[in-house]
C-alpha cells in the first residue's frame, strides 16, 4: 500500500511526521520549497508536482487550507487520475458540509472514495499525534485510512458513512472555538479597563464557571507582544464564515457567531490577519481606545 | 462574636448550612417562611424581621438577589442601626462595582465596614462549601469574616482593600459565564438542525478546543424537558445587565455580551424567566422553527 500527502503546512507536516514515525513511507507535495525540505528532513519523499506525489497512491491525505484549494489540487490537476484505481482520499481540511459532499461526488465519478476527516487539536495535537479526528465515509475508506488514523489521532469519532457528516460536526465545533476566543478577548478588554489585574483575572476565571478551553489557551498569548502564530486570525474568519454558511444552509440564526465574525474581520482589517488568532483582542483594544497594558 | 444572615435562598441557605456546621451559631431572616423553616432545620435561629436577625451581630452576611434588595434591607429598615457598633457587612450578592462602592460608603456613614464578597460556584458550590469567593475590603473586615470565609469557600481571592474591586472581578467573570451559556445553546441549535446527534456533538465538543465549563454543565440540562432550576434565565438577564452597565461605565464596547443579553431577554419574554437558565435554548429553538429534539 502506498501513501501520499498534499499540503505540508503546520498541520500537514505534523501529521506527516507521525505517519512516517509509524513506519509508513510517504510521498508528498507542497507549493512551498521550504515545506518540502522540512518533509524531507522528517524522512518523507518530496515530489515536484502534486501528480508525481499522488502517482499510484492507494491513500492520499489532503491537508490544504480550504475547499477551493482542495478542489484545485484534486481536479484542476491530474491528481485524481494519477492515484491508484479505487484509491481513498482522506480530506482533513476544514470545509463546509456542502463542499465535502460535492468533492466526494466528484471523486466518486473518478472511481475514488473519500474519507471526510477534519481534525481538531491544532499544531500541538498534530505534532504530538493526538488529534481528534471527526470522520465519515464508507467502510472501505476507514479500512484504508486505518493505519494513518492510528498514527495521527488520539481519538477518532466515526460519524456516519457519508461525506459531509464529519464536516458538519467539525464546523459546528468551530462555532464554539471561534466565539469562545472572541469572548476571551471581550472579557480581558472589559477587565483591564475596569481595573482588574489581567493575570489575577485570568487565574480567577479559568478556575471558575467562566472558563473555556480557549480562555485557558489564548489569554496568555493576548498578554504578550508577539506570540508565535499557532493559528491565524484569518483562519477563524474562514472557519466562522463556514459556520455562518452552514447556519444559512440549515436555517439557523447565529447572532453570537455573527458578532464574533465581525471582530475577527476587524482584527484582520487592522493588519493582523496573518498573526496569531489571539490578536483578535486588537479589535477590542481599538474600540476601547487603549491596550490591555494601559489598564486604568 | 455574633453572626447573622439575611437572604436564605438556594445560595444563602447553602452557605448558612456550612457556617452552622463549622460551629458558628447564626440568626437569620428571609421574606419566605419556607426558607426560614429550612434554616431552622439546618440548626439556625430564624427571626421574624431583618432587624431582629441583625440585632447585636458583629458580622452580617447579606445574600439577596441584587443591589436594590441589599439597599432596601440595609437602609430602608433599622438593620444598619441594629448591628453591633463597627460591625462588618459581608455583601455576597452580585452587584455592579458602582453599587458596591455606594453601599460601602453608606455603611461607613453608619460606622460599619463592608467586605465586598461575591461568590462563584452556584448552588452546588454553596451546598458543598467550595465556593470561589472574590473579596475586597479593609483588613478588619477580612479578619472579622475569616471563620465564615473558611466555612463557605474553596478558595478566597483577596482583591484589594476597597469595596467595588471584588464586584468588578465578579461581574467581568459573569461576562464569560453568560456568553458561554448562550454559545452552548447556539451550538446545539445549529448542530441539531444541521443533522448532528446531540449527545455525540456534546461528547466531541466537550473533549476538544470548543469546550467551556458552561458547555459541559448546561448542555445536558438543555437535552431534558424540565431540568431543576439551578439558576434562572432572569438571573443571567440581571448579571449580563451588570456586565453591560460596567462596560458603559468603563467605556468598553461589548458586542458578544450585548447579543447574549438579547437571547436571555427573548427566553424570558417567552415565559421561561424563572426556569433553569439552560432554557435560553428556547430562544434559539423559536428562531429556527424547531426544537433540539426535532432534528432533521
Amino acid at each position: 500500500m502506498s501513501t501520499a500527502i498534499i499540503g505540508l503546512g503546520a498541520m500537514g507536516l505534523g501529521m506527516a511526521r507521525n505517519i512516517l514515525t509509524a513506519g509508513i513511507p510517504m510521498t508528498g507535495y507542497d507549493l512551498s520549497p521550504d515545506a518540502r525540505q522540512r518533509f524531507t528532513d522528517a524522512g518523507g519523499t518530496p515530489r515536484d508536482t502534486p501528480e508525481d506525489a499522488a502517482k499510484g497512491a492507494d491513500l492520499l491525505l489532503v491537508m490544504v487550507v480550504n475547499a477551493d484549494q482542495a478542489r484545485s489540487v484534486l481536479f484542476d490537476t491530474d491528481v485524481a487520475r494519477a492515484l491508484a484505481p479505487g484509491a481513498t482520499v482522506m480530506l482533513s481540511s476544514t470545509v463546509a458540509p456542502s463542499d465535502a459532499r460535492e468533492i466526494a461526488a466528484r471523486l466518486a465519478e473518478a472511481g475514488l472514495i473519500m474519507l471526510d476527516a477534519p481534525v481538531s487539536g491544532g499544531q500541538v495535537g498534530a505534532e504530538a499525534g493526538t488529534l481528534t479526528v471527526m470522520a465519515s465515509g464508507p467502510e472501505a475508506a476507514f479500512d484504508r485510512a486505518d493505519p494513518v488514523l492510528d498514527a495521527v489521532a488520539g481519538i477518532v469519532h466515526r460519524l456516519g458513512d457519508e461525506a459531509g457528516q464529519a464536516a458538519t460536526y467539525k464546523v459546528v465545533h468551530q462555532l464554539a472555538a471561534g466565539v469562545h476566543l472572541a469572548v476571551a478577548a471581550e472579557l480581558m478588554a472589559l477587565g483591564s479597563k475596569a481595573g482588574c489585574d489581567p493575570q489575577t483575572l485570568y487565574d480567577i476565571v479559568t478556575n471558575a464557571a467562566g472558563n473555556s478551553w480557549m480562555m485557558s489557551d489564548r489569554v496568555p498569548r493576548m498578554l504578550v507582544d508577539d506570540p508565535p502564530v499557532a493559528s491565524s486570525v484569518d483562519i477563524f474568519i474562514k472557519d466562522l464564515g463556514l459556520v455562518l454558511q452552514t447556519g444559512k444552509d440549515a436555517g439557523v440564526a447565529l447572532p453570537l457567531s455573527a458578532a464574533a465574525y465581525q471582530m475577527f474581520t476587524a482584527a484582520s482589517a487592522m493588519g493582523h490577519g496573518r498573526e496569531d488568532d489571539s490578536r483578535v483582542v486588537r479589535a477590542y483594544e481599538a474600540l476601547m481606545g487603549q491596550s490591555l497594558k494601559d489598564r486604568t
